[in-house]
Order: C-alpha cells, then structure tokens, then sequence
C-alpha cells in the first residue's frame, strides 16, 4: 500500500458562506476528483459578517480557518485565490483589496453595483495582471457551450434573430421585503438575472450595440425589512422587456422577470440563423433543440461525454449534469487559469460589458428612447 | 320516411378560390353539421379572377354558380353573405360594394392594405349597420378562449406582463420572390402574421397604447416574379421585435416573424399575472398551461367539451381540433350573428384597431421611438 | 356566370346519428371541398332507432330522407353506400343485408362483437364482391402513415420492439353505468380501445403471432343502468398489459386502459429498430419523433404537405389536422374504392384480424399462458 | 482567526475507481458541505485491480493510500465503510469480508451475480448487525420520493396500474464486445437496467408477486473481446417486456432495454389510481407530472427545497439537482445510518428482494408462463 504523491496546493479564501458560497465550497471540494487539474485546491480560510457565521460556515463547508475581517483573508499567505460571495457593495473593495495583494480574484456576478465601479475593478485587475473570473455559472453549461460552438461553426446559416429570457417567480410576493436585490444601486430584475441572458446574449452573438428597454415596478411598496410593518417604495424593475441590436446588426429582445408566475427557472433563448436555429432554456438545461440544414424540424440533442466537459461528470450520455455542477466547471476553468492556462471567461473585463449593457437598458427606458452601449 | 323540414336558406357568394377561399367553402360546407344554426347556408356563388379558374372553384368546391367578376356576385340577389378571400388591394373595393348592397360581410384578414381603408370600410358597414366579421381564426380556438375567460375572472390575478410571438419559416429562403406579401402597401411580416399576434393581444389583455418597434428586412432583395432571374430590394420587414404597453398598464412584447427557421407555427403567448400565468403555443394548439392560485407549477389542460364550442366536434376530450375546425367555429358565428344573434367578434371595427397598431408599430420603426396608437 | 357540371352522384345511406354518425356526416359533406374525387356523395337516407330521432338526425345531419327502419335504408336505390354506426350488436345484420343488396360497406368498429361473426362477414363481402372499409380512424394520420413508410423503407433498421399503449379515462368513474361497452360480448377496454393500438401495430409492423394478456376489472360493479340505484357485476375488463410477438419475430407490449386518470386520449406507440426509432402519441397527433441514423436525437417532424394526404386540407405545414379530419381522409379513401380505386385499408378482413387477435388476448388471460393468433 | 472544531471522522475504503468509483469518490468528498451530518468522511483508501491503476485513483480522487489487494483495505483500522465499485463478480467476497470485519457496506448493485449469493450476504449482514446499503440512487431522487409519498397518502386514490421502463441505446452496436454486461451470470438488458426499474417499482408500490416476462436477443453475436476479430454468441437479453403483479393486486408493465435507439435515459413510470395519476421520466428527472383530485390535467411539479432534500444543494426551485447529486443524497443517507440514525433504503435485504424478482422473470421467460416471485 502506497502513499499518494500531492499536486502543488493553491489556497483558497472565500467571503461569504450564504447560497452561493455554499456552492463555491462545494464546487472546490469537488473539483479535484472530477477534473484532472495541475493543482490542488485547498479551503483555507472562510470569512463572514461575523465570527460565529464565520467559524460555523467554515465547519460546514470544510475551511481550515475562519475570520469575520475579510482583509485578514484577503492578505493571508495561505490564501491564493479570493472567492467572493459577499453582499455586492463588498465585491468593490474585497477584489481591490486582492487585487493589490497579487491574488487571483473569483468574483460572483455582478461584479459590482454600477459598470463605473466595475471598469475601475477591471482595470486595476488588468494592470496588476492577476487571473479574474465572474460567476456567470449558467454558460458553463455544455449545452450552450454547444449552441455557441453551432453558432460560431456555421451550422444555422447567418443568425438573424434572437430572442431571449430570464423569468422566475421569487419576488412575485408583495410582502417580500426589501434587500440589498431591491437596492437601486445595483439592484433590479434587470440587474440581477437580466445580466445572465445578457451574458448569454453575448456569449452566442457578442456584443450588443444599442438598446431599448421598458422596465416595471410591479410591486410599488415592500416591507423596509422582514417582518417590518412599514412599507416603502420599490425604486427598482421587477420585470424588464428590451429591444437589442447586436454589433453584428442582428436583431432581438429580452425579457428580464423576478416576478413570472409559474416559472422558476426560464433562462432561455431562441437564435434564428438563415439555414437552422437552436432553442434552449434552462428547464431543460441537459437538451439543446437544433434544426440545422435542411433538417425537417428540431432535434431534441440529450448532454452527453461528446460535450466538453460533460465527459468530466459522466461517460454516459444522458445522466443529467445538475445546476452545482456548473459551478465545479466555472472553478475548474479557474484553477486552471490560476495555473497558468488559458484566461477565464468570463472574466472581470467581460463582467463589465454586461454590467455596462445594463445600464444602457436602464437608461433607456429612462429616456423612453434607444441608446447605444 | 319523411322528407326532413328545412331551415331558411342563406347565399353564401365567396370571393377567391385559394389557400382561404377553400377553407371558407369547406367551412360553409360544414358547419351545418356541427352546429345548430338557425339558418342553411347555400354555397351560391364562386367568383375568381378567370372564368377558368371560378368554375373550377366553383366545381371544386361545391358553388352552384361562377362568375370571374365579382361585383355580379355581391349584387345577386342570391347572395346574402359576401365572403371575401381576394388578394388584399380588393379587400376595400369588394367590401364597399357589398356594403352599399347590404349584404354581410365576411372578410379574410387584414381587413385591408391601410388603416385608413380599413376605417373608411368600418365606418360605411357600421353606417349601413351590416353584420362583419374578420378572419381572425386563431382567435376562435377553445383554448384561446378558456385563457381569455380565466385572466377575465382573476384567475391569475392582476395581469402584470404579456410575451407574444407568431413565428414560421415560410418566407426563409431568399429566392421566394416578390408578391402580395412584400408589397409595402400592407405587406411584411408584421402586418401578414404580426397582426394574429396583435389581435390575439388584444382579445386577451384589451387595447394596445404605446408601442416601439424595431424591423428587420432579413434577405435584401427577391425574385421579381417567380422563375424571373431579376431581383427587385424588399421594403418590408421579415422580422420585427416591438415592445408595448397596453392602456390598462401592462407590459410587454411582441415578435413577427416568417423567416423563423424551425418553426412553422408558433403563434404563442405567456401572460402572467399577480397569481398565476397561462402560456399557448398553437403549435400544441389543443393545450393550454395554467398556473394558479397556489398550483405547483403549470397544469396541462387539453381541450374537451367542457371548453366551448369544442363539444359541437366531439363529445369527448382529448380528439383534436384541426386548423380548419377553427374556421368553421367562425363561420358558425357569422351565420348566428347573419340571422340576428350577438355581433361577432373580430369585425370591421376590431380588425381596424388591430391595423392601427400595427401601422403605429411600423411608424415607432421609423421614427425610432415610443409611438402612442 | 355558368352553372358548375357535376360529377357521378354516390347515395350514402347512414344508420346512426350519436358521436360516430354526426362524424360520417359531417366526414361526407367535407370531404368533396377538400378532395378531388372521381364522384360526388349525396346524403341521402338516415335511419335510426325511432322515427323520431331519425328525422331530427336527418335534419341536423343533412340527409334528404328519415327512417326508423334500417333495411328500407339498405334495399333503397338512392343508396350506393350503407354507413353503420349503429350498436355494435347491429353491425352484422346490418351489413350482412347491405353486402345482399351489393352494397358498398362502411363500418364502424369494431366491426363487430366476436370474430367468428366479423369473419363470417368478411367472407360475405369478398364472395360478393363489395367495397368495405371499417373505421380505424387513426390509421388515416399522415403522421402515422409516414410512421409505416418510414419503417418500411428501412429508415430505422431492422426493427427490434415495439411498445404501444391506448390508454383514455372515460370509464374511471365507478358511477358509470353499464352499457354496450361494458356487455361481454364485445365490450372492454381491450376491445373497445385496445383494438385501435392493435389495428395500429399490424398497420406498422404486420401481424401478431402470439399474445400472452392480463386483464384487470378495476371496477368490480357499476350501475345496472343510467340513474339506476342497482349496480351488476362487470364482467369485462378496464384495464388489459399484453405482451405480443409479431410473426417477423418482433417482440413487444400493450396496454388498454379505459381508466387511465390523466390521460384523454394516450394512443402512443414507439417502435425501436437497429438504426433509429419512431415515437408517436395522439396527444400530439400532428407530430412524429423520429431518431434515424447517425442523428443525435429525436427529431419533431411537423405535419405538413409533404406528409399525405395532409395537402388536401391545408397548403402550409404547421396548420394541424383535428380528430373529425382523419375520417374525412377515411371517407375519401371509401369513396375512391367505391369509384374502382384501390381497395380501402382497414377492410373487413383487416378488422376481423384484430378482432381475432383481441380474442386471443383475452383468451391469453384466460388461460394465464401465451396464446398464438 | 479560529479554527474549526471537528465532527468524528470515518474512514472510507472505496473498491474500484471506474465509472462508479468515481461517483462514489466526489460523493464522499462533497457530502460534508451540502449536509449537515454527525460524521465526517475521511477518503482513507482506494483499492484497484492493479497497483497503478489504485494509486492513480488514489490521487485522482483523493484517498490518503492505494492498494491492489482489497483485503488489506477492508481489513484496515483506518477504514469504517467499505464501498464496493468492483466488477459485479467481486461484490460477494468483499462484502462477506467486509460484514466478517464488521464494517458498514455500500455496494453498486446488482448486489450480486445470483439472488442465491445476494441471499447469503443479506443474511450475513443482519446476523452481524452491520449497515448496509446498495446503490440504487435513482430512488433517492427528491422527485421519486414525492411520487412515493403521494401514492402513499392516496392523492391518486387506490392504485390500480402501472406503467414502467427503462431505456438506453448503450448496446446497439452489434460490434459492442462481450464483458460482464454479457456474462450469463447476472447480466443482460434486465439485471443491469431492468433492476432500476423493479426497484423503482417496489419503491413505490410494494412487493411484485407474479411476473411473466419475453426476453429477446437483438444481437446474437458479439466480438469475443475489444478488438477481437472473434464473435461469440450472447446469452443474456438485450431486451426484456414483462407483466407484473404486485402483491397489493395491482398489475403493470415493464420493459428493460439497452438496445432503445433514440433513448439514453429513458427511466420511466406512470402510476394511475382511481383519483389521479403520476407520470415521470429520469429524463426530466427534475419534474414529476401529477394529476390529482378534480384536477383538469398533469401539473408539472418543478423540484424545489419543498422536495427534500433538495434543499441541501440549493435554496432555489428550478436549480437543477443532476445525476452526481443523486449519489451524494445515497452517501449522506449511509453516513446517517452508519452514525446510527434510521437504516438505509434499499439495503442488502431489498437489493435481494429486486434480484429475486429479476430472476423469476427470467424464469418466467424460459417456461413461458407465470411465475410466482
């Protein structure tokens, strides 16, 4: 019986232990067996709001070390890379901070609360030369690796349309109450899940040069905090329809909708290209629906090892990848560009063009008229 | 065996033997069958553009009589019901004439090239006080219905939010040449299936106020004629996305579509309200999505007789009704209305607002802005 | 104006007027509009049980004569074609008159309450000479015939299995009273519903050898009759799993439920081969999956003109057919026949196959062992 | 900066690192941070055919030491649980070693090659009191588990059929060679996928009592080995169709097949009852379609955190649980039970119970008849 030889280890130092720090833990607990990796990450340390928050995070998410001072962590020599869950206001100065420090810095989506604050984090990051990465977790799908892939290849002719959506139900409830989604600086549907089918927008067809957007506020007043008993204003959209141009001149719309009954879960989109079109949503997030050619309608194509990095999961075809595991292909993409291959996407300069597209929509409905990015 | 009694005749005169004027007849031809009318319809007279091609219609499709001029028809006196299924430009002419001769009019939609025709003719059939109506037939599906009936009685509460399309692929190929469809006096694809959607808007959610659209002329030009090797530039659209804004508030977008590739039929929906959402594509035409009141999710709800008039076809669930069943449930409408029942609904009137609005989304293009209708 | 020449008239005489009458009826007036037929059929006689539901049949229906009495109908000589939709206890007096009188038949199914009497049926008919068709309704699908060419073109290799179900729930109801549907003779969920799965695996993969069946009385009594407070035994099934073996070697399963909660109308078949499959439900009856060859998937292939007969209703796929148009194609297959075309499938010896294959199955059961045809 | 106290470790000795062992490697690793769990996992060895084939797992999924001899690992103090991954001919001596050692058991089904050796090591397990469990995890699917639990509240009434299958195409190349798959001994279509479906099947509705079942060979032959120019004849099916009988009187279908072209995971069932139905496919394994009560059709019900566990992996509906994640659930369930919390569902008993009703079918196909369970 032998002993088994290490990778070098890389340390990771994560803020935040709420929803998705849970799946960044997990995602870098997972990693190493699924993906053969040229490091070895290592949960370091956990920092949250708080010490007890933080220690019992770090129990439960398997962290060497706990802090409720995020600059401890940011600074420490076991910490390699910064994962950053924390509020979104704390994205700005927690990825200045590593930046400064020479860390590679794994920043969740939105990369920060207005495009002004994210451009000054991208080019902080850009002149340091650290590795960054954004967790817009849905393009790490295989499937819409696949359309992207169909797309770029020719498959469906010149793309001439697109049609796309992010619709769920979680703010559909009047007496949810206000919260840092709700905020106007940053907040919004819009903002908060109209930035994944933006991303994806620009994942297939690249950027979008002008925009036209109507927003609304559904739901006019909420409670100032939970259980409260005051209502105030709601400044933000709860649903957001928008016309797009794309820089290559097709043309599209977007639905962005926290309040869509009945679905809990509709990031989808359609692209129509000359010669075929390709149809998704994340309902179905193991199928694609692709007619190309002259293919008599649309084939229903099931995730399988032909679709990298599918086969990392699975050797089987057919065995669903789950939402968590999106996540574990994001981290594996950043450990190795962490490791010295190739630069992530999307990275922090890519996170600012959404955010930046997003404002543009925000500002054209402002003015009732379209604006370009 | 007796001699069966007989109902009070009315001439049926149709003008144009296609795609449309078939259906008419058959559906003329069938509806007794179906429904319990007060009155038989005749199948009188058949006129189209050639002796030729009137009498073979007229052998084809059960007419007693053939003209190849069509004001014979509107003016015999054994035509009560003028049905007309000519190319757009002679939707107005035909209509006035019938009108002067108070005769019904049925007409296939648009109702004409322009909104300005389109009132002239609404405003002479409601001085003349003649029954009209418009083939809108998807309109006349049970499951559109039942949507309609569930968002009127609160079912899914305040309605928050509209998403329509009507997309197929049938204008697809660049080499499909010039014709009535792309001619910019009511041509386009917003104005030949954009108008399904917009009427279907409208019968849902009531009156559209504001709209912006944004078209697109995919294929550049066409064919002149067919087999001709002379291409002329197309001035219409293939595609266009709008957003609009109903005047009770609401929110949403529209897309037409006929260069869609992989669809031949999808003229669908999703409305969402405060609690519940209801979702159709007529490409499962005999289905509607619910979600309501406190429902896990969206209930598949598949058309039977307790949906009108869908027990007139068959007295149990779950047997389809085709394309051609909605034309006739239309037709049992006009005859009802022929003989003194309730007005029908799209007439004149109705199919005139819905070419406003597709005249004002055609202007919002233009001008590039919001344009109220 | 001219006056239209006329085609040879064909007298249809019908004895019925419930759901499958009105179905005739309505199948013969349509079917001249959407057809180019080498004759002209002519409602001319309907009987039925009293003169009184005869006449307002004949009225509602279109006939030009009533009667109550079914042979007047069958030796009239305004009468080419004797359609029977009367109970199925009729059928064989019925058409054993009307193949006397040289009649052509067209049947209702099944074609009638045991096969011995189907046999000797068919056997009258083939000595005398006369057209038969019995009403297998959803064999006429040009969804289900591009099923049957596609498998017999190879399209799917060499076909392995096969697995097939009818499953409705109009029996669910313990309440329901007994009924021709419920009489030993003749009536069962197996015979009632399971001979459609049944006629429909002959039609795509030829004869069935052997059965081996599980019959299932969900409901062990029911009211003796309508508002009745006595309730009798039953004695027939509601619910039949069989498995089949084809005499080609294909192995496979049915089922036949009546008491299928959910499903209206779950007719659905998938047939496996070496090269691909074909899936195929009535819910969705203007669709066909197909995987074939190298494909990736299944592919949802739309009716349209290309499927046949499909054209005559409609020029442009996507525009479905209903439930009442597949007997239309029924009625212009009889008519064809009639005129001298090509002999109608199903035909009375096609009917008493299934008819004897049913009989097996229940055998089968009987005898709990596997049972050859 | 604290650190974390720690939870008491258990050590982990996994035989095999193939497809399985793999699943079970990440599942072990990631379980920590998605439950809350009384003990801590420690990845303590991996044993493999080969001492480089065990190291190389070893360091690719994270376990302390390697070895080629799986007795060391079962008999090692550092290890607590023995996972059993090896070839199915394997699973009996390591688990008699291992319930000899006294150690808690987690191995692959099928547990063994005859229900005859299943029976010894059932038997052996609770006469040593040691925990068992065996890795049917399509059953630890929150959706199945809602199934179960609505049958089992009678939502859909008394049950009264069922429907069920499971479908791959992972065998239709006739070039695919001979391996254990193919061994008389416990493979073929129904031991390697049929025994999810029986399993889910008594999951859900108890016992099965009486089974007669048609077995069929599509490929007769197969290369004797990879790359072997040498075919041999197959013994085992590649299709099974079989009735059943549960012992609560209900009787169904079900069908094993790894030659299903078009499918890759068609794991299915339909339940009807007398009030409602439920229909699921592990193709949308994350939906569960209900019809119950007066409902007016199949409600798709979207996993969410109401749907436990589903909680643990994320606190928002619609995010997708995949196929990894059902083996976690498996994991986290073993560690409970080995930390003395309730036993584990299915363990060796049931694993048992499955194999017995396999072979009775397998029976039942040789003889041609019924046979009792």
């Amino acid at each position: 019986m032998t002993h088994r030889t290490e990778k070098p280890r890389v340390g990771v130092g994560l803020v935040g232990s709420g929803f998705m720090g849970r799946c960044h833990a997990n995602a870098f607990g997972a990693v190493s067996g699924l993906f053969d990796l040229p490091v070895q990450p290592i949960k370091a340390i956990l920092a949250d709001a708080t010490r007890q928050a933080a220690e019992a995070g770090a129990a439960a998410l398997g962290f060497a070390r706990a802090t409720e001072d995020w600059s401890d962590l940011v600074f420490d020599d076991a910490v390699d890379i910064v994962a950053i869950t924390a509020p979104n206001v704390l994205h700005d100065p927690i990825a200045m901070a590593a930046i400064a420090a020479g860390k590679t810095v794994y920043c969740e989506k939105p990369l920060s609360t207005t495009a002004a604050s994210a451009l000054k984090m991208t080019e902080a990051a850009e002149a340091a030369g650290v590795v960054t990465s954004v967790g817009f977790n849905f393009l790490r799908n295989p499937m819409v690796r696949l359309a992207r892939e169909l797309i770029a290849a020719g498959d469906i002719g010149v793309i001439t349309g697109f049609r796309g959506r992010h619709a769920e139900n979680y703010m559909i409830n009047p007496d949810t109450p206000h919260s840092f989604r709700t905020d106007p600086q940053g907040g919004g549907a819009l903002a908060d899940i109209g930035s994944h089918i933006v991303s994806m927008a620009r994942y297939l067809l690249g950027p979008i040069a002008e925009v036209q957007a109507d927003c609304t506020t559904i739901h006019k007043n909420r409670p100032a905090a939970p259980g409260s008993g005051v209502r105030k204003p709601v400044e933000v959209d709860d649903m957001t329809h928008a016309l797009i141009r794309f820089e290559n001149g097709v043309s599209g719309s977007l639905e962005a909708n926290w309040a869509a009954t009945g679905r809990t879960m509709d990031l989808s989109f359609e692209v129509t290209g000359t010669k075929g079109a390709i149809a998704f949503t994340q309902e179905n997030m193991n199928q694609l629906l692709v007619q190309a050619g002259d293919g008599p309608g649309f084939t229903r194509i099931e995730a399988g090892p032909s679709h990298p990095p599918y086969a990392q999961f699975c050797p089987a075809p057919g065995h669903h990848l789950g939402f968590n595991d999106l996540k574990v292909i994001e981290v594996a993409q950043l450990l190795m560009a962490h490791a010295g291959g190739p630069a992530c996407f999307p990275d922090f300069r890519e996170a600012y063009e959404v955010q930046r597209t997003i404002e543009a929509m925000q500002s054209s409905h402002a003015i009732r008229s379209w604006v370009s990015v």
